[in-house]
């Protein structure tokens, strides 16, 4: 007996990221119950979006167009290039900070056993832009995970070759966090990163 | 400035329940990153299902068809009519139990407040077909909520009404649960409901 449709829906809520099957069905039945029209929309916008979204051929982030509107604006510091491994990272920079300067997104780390090397995060592309001359400072913004920091020293070897000068973001506690509550190597790097306060 | 396409389906993904802006956007990113295909089968099958999945015209579950499967079915008992607020508690019952009867899904409860009367659960539909004649017994498995309470009683109602017997699921104390916390109410009626226990 082959699936219905309506188990078919289920199943393809599933490819969502933490959706089970319990979700995936909540999702379906909610949709077909009570949100046909957004239903319909979502559907619609999925299909164009996966036909439509590229990468930008400058800094590998999504885009609909060969070059995303940050590579293409005037009005960004091209002198900073701030490197982060996944589009969401961007983001979440550019939201957070005042950030002018350009991006490029490794979509990945280094990660030899699974085989993700150089060539997979676009290194060459990003050697032949530091090798053009105009980054002078980058921004290593990987996540403090082993494979990030690991690719954050290699990248910053990479940036020594071009004479582009490395920088890595803050190590420390978390504003509003409790002391108490903060992990030892945090808090470890922490205190041994302490600065003099201001008068 | 128009939202980007990227915008566009995070808003999209936010119609599916329990969804906010953090995971709509976790859901965009993973699905371009890394779910192409998926996420091509899941437009595909949500835009179809919106398209082709409506209401059996006997019991009111999704169906693709006129009359759904089981409705169909010669081998389900047409002496017993199992009542449930949604297609999911239906899919529930059927799952759990071995229930070999008919279904009505009422797609709601009676809730005047919101204007959902006994025409928008089809009462009228389910008044005809008790009228047949067919249906013994009607098995009431709306929620133990208040409104579901009201419905069931309400339902009750029209069984006697038509010579059906009513019956109502069992409340007690769930199987592997710790009396400790079990909730007032429950441990109530569990305790007035009691049963002898056989030798």
């Amino acid at each position: 007996m082959s699936a219905s449709l309506l188990e078919q829906l289920i199943d393809a809520f599933r490819v969502l990221p933490g959706v089970g099957q319990k979700s995936a069905q909540r999702m379906a039945y909610h949709v077909l119950e009570r949100e046909r029209e957004g239903g319909r929309r979502l559907a619609d916008t999925l299909a164009k979006a996966i036909e439509r979204i590229g990468h930008c051929r400058r800094c590998r982030d999504f885009s609909e167009t060969d070059i995303c509107a940050t590579c293409g604006s005037a009005s960004r510091d091209a002198h900073q290039l701030c490197l982060v491994e996944s589009p969401a990272d961007r983001l979440a920079i550019e939201q957070a900070t005042g950030y002018r300067g350009l991006y490029f997104v490794l979509q990945g780390r280094l990660s030899p056993l699974d085989g993700i090397g150089p060539r997979e995060l676009g290194l060459d592309t990003l050697a032949a832009r530091l090798a053009e001359g105009e980054v002078q400072e980058m921004i290593i913004a990987t996540n403090p995970t082993v494979e990030g920091e690991a690719t954050a020293h290699y990248l910053a070897q990479l940036a020594r070759q071009h004479k582009v000068r490395p920088s890595r973001l803050a190590h420390g506690v978390p504003l509003g966090g409790e002391l108490e509550y903060v992990d030892r190597g945090t808090l470890s790097h922490a205190f041994g990163s302490r600065s003099e306060m201001p008068d």
